[in-house]
């Protein structure tokens, strides 16, 4: 076992050192790597090493651009950070249908967070609890002025502190539920930093109040959610039926039943909707991580969102009201354009400056739109050419990069596959058979 | 509007100037802060600018490591992508701690992959769809064989294809389902391959059996899903009670009963969960992303697996048996260690190489204990010292880096809010005022 003590202790270089030399079969070419994917400047670097802990190099995502989205009537070009291909180019292609059919339009519809103090009360007349509650919940407010007033004067702070009963679940499990309007920063410090300081005063305030409260009150944790389903964003796109894509295998009024079927599968069957809300995941965490927030918190949020109902379902909608189209999406998007990286990571910085400097609500309403342009993309694939197609070309120029093909080699293999599977194999087999035919 | 066409046709420089003089106010200073995030061999940018459309530099994720973890009795030293500071930290800490206690065990428990064919018949004779069904249920297999042939030689293939009526939630509305084994690839282009094909049997065969199945099939799609609940993985983690950690204020026994109702909680309490998962994910992520796979797909199937009994829950969960701690956790993970970027990104590959080129079920195992090993130390946080302890001390140097504080004011501010809550303001004031104090 290579057991090793106070390794995060070490500078950068010896913790290279420690991992190559352990772990790697050829420890000079391995140093070459990681380093070659350091920045050239130190200080940026030493910048990004900072960041999290025990960095030894950095992962390089593909940042890429989408143009032509209109949103809420402003043109905008996103910043997408992924690393599978077809997501910027679908995105972009329903990003230039739409920016001609009046664009996306979102709207926030509530930006409420919440944070909760969990823990266990076994007293049986539950009304000592409340009133006790009742009597001291005015010092959760006041007794924090201290962490709260700069986020007061930007127009947010604590919005209420609720007792919640759920005994019923767990014998004597309670919560002191807090919800909170954060402005501008996703506001986890904000709402992790007030709940331990609930967990003080709640704990100092029942030491003090053995008449009012005599069981003993036991903190489990305090700590925020990532379930947002109250800080909500809707986008939507709406044309007359025959504005949607036609050919000369389809009609517009065709593509509009199938794409409405496509939807309702989604929302019916969990299988499919999963695979269909990662789609519109592909596009929503592209620009969280562009913009320096949290992709996992996002995620999690989302995918519970979806499921709320019982059954795991479809994110988005469509109907067709007096021949006009409507596709629509609600979604949970916590997201901070001031605090953590969004303003520290350079390129996060770069993003937000793309995107006109939003404030946190305006970002919602981008990144709903992003989440709709992919799944728009996405079904209109799937119902009608089938999504192979597409993901095939990238994946056949990714299949020649790891082959080493030239340009010229490149081009020719995909002349050779333009109406056919660049299956893995067939690639490799039609390259290798390219490259004896030009030997001599 | 700023609109353009052939945006993509155009080369990277001319994208870059595209967007940065349409959107930037500085253009000069936003060229060369992409320009200076781009890779110094001209080579390994293209591959990286390849990898996805409409590339205009890179996006740099932490690169951190953390030593000591001993997963089924093997050491490894885990690379770790993540942006979020005490996720290496935390996730290092946990590895050192079961390291001393028999360390993490993981089984594959199943490795299948689904996809579907969506389609619609609208036949009153259900008896006919299922006999057309089972007529041409192996020409599934039988011509597929060029496309199956290697997948079936390295041990996998198609598994199984079935006829499933949803009627019941959809007029007309049928699936063939269809189950895969696709080894050590993650199969997504495999199977959706796979499934474009079995549309075109389908409906040939449909065509050519008219008097066997009257009425027309309607395909809407096929896709595969990454609901992935048969490709499922476990983990434990196992001591007895009195070798859990202690210290003045809590026994091992006490922390052993505080830790089994913070996950007796994730059970129960869906704002609990959301945030419970959201941390595991944190430590799988990581180790997705460093290998080059597509996190996307595994949060909406992890998710949407923690839903699936109708209430969103906590993946992991604990239990004590004569005086034993077991903590453990199935989750759902369909992973790749050839294909895709996996061998592509020169850092997925490098990650590969430092966990010793692990095929796909082992890398299963070890992700799995990733996720179990953030999720004990985010515990054990939160019922002891409360999470924003460890989070505040790295947030502390992140706001230093933003005021752009010296090594020399760094220490010195650190040392001050040594035991004191770091909020941004009050770091804010305390580096101005040091600032001040240093003046003449």
């Amino acid at each position: 076992m290579t057991k090793i003590k106070g390794f995060s202790k070490l500078n950068k270089e010896a913790r290279v050192d420690w991992v190559i030399s352990n772990y790697l079969q050829d420890p000079k070419k391995s140093l070459r790597l990681l380093k070659s994917y350091w920045h050239s400047d130190d200080d940026v670097q030493k910048l990004h090493d900072e960041f999290v802990e025990n960095t030894i190099t950095n992962f390089f995502m593909p940042f890429g651009v989408a143009p032509n989205f209109l949103i809420n009537g402003k043109d905008y070009c996103l910043p997408l950070v992924t690393e599978e291909s077809s997501v910027v180019a679908a995105m972009s292609k329903a990003a230039r249908f739409w920016s001609e059919r009046g664009g996306f339009h979102s709207q926030v519809i509530s930006t409420i967070k919440t944070g909760h103090v969990h823990f266990l009360w076994h007293g049986k007349e539950k009304e000592l609890l409340s009133h006790f509650f009742e009597k001291i919940k005015p010092l959760f407010f006041s007794q924090t002025e201290h962490l709260t007033k700069n986020m007061v004067a930007r127009g947010g702070g604590i919005v209420d502190v609720l007792l919640v009963d759920r005994s019923h679940l767990e014998p004597g499990y309670y919560q002191l539920k807090a919800t909170f309007e954060t402005c501008d920063s996703m506001g986890a410090n904000f709402i992790n930093s007030l709940l331990e300081e609930f967990i003080r005063i709640f704990l100092a305030e029942a030491e003090k109040s053995l008449d009012l409260i005599p069981n003993k009150i036991e903190i489990i944790m305090g700590i925020l959610s990532n379930y947002t389903p109250d800080c909500l964003v809707r986008c939507e796109a709406t044309c007359p039926v025959s504005y949607l894509p036609h050919d000369k295998n389809i009609s517009s009024a065709q593509f509009a039943a199938k794409f409405l079927k496509a939807i309702r599968i989604a929302e019916i069957e969990p299988y499919r909707a999963v695979t269909h809300n990662k789609g519109i995941m592909n596009g929503v965490d592209a620009l969280v991580i562009a913009t320096g927030n949290d992709f996992r918190a996002i995620e999690a949020g989302v995918h519970a969102f979806a499921a709320k109902t019982g059954t795991y379902s479809s994110l988005s909608h469509a109907e067709i009201n007096d021949d006009n189209f409507r596709f629509y999406m609600d979604i949970p998007l916590a997201l901070g354009t001031i605090g953590g990286l969004t303003t520290l990571h350079p390129m996060a910085k770069f993003s937000l400056q793309l995107l006109g400097k939003p404030d946190a609500r305006t970002l919602m309403m981008i990144i709903a739109a992003a989440g709709v342009s992919q799944n728009f993309s996405a079904i209109r694939s799937l119902i009608t050419t089938g999504i192979q197609k597409g993901h095939m070309k990238m994946h056949l120029l990714n299949i020649l990069n790891q082959l080493g093909a030239s340009d010229l080699e490149k081009e020719k293999i995909i002349a050779l596959f333009k109406n056919k599977v660049p299956s893995h194999s067939a690639v490799v087999k039609a390259f290798e058979e390219m490259k004896e035919g030009m030997q001599p």
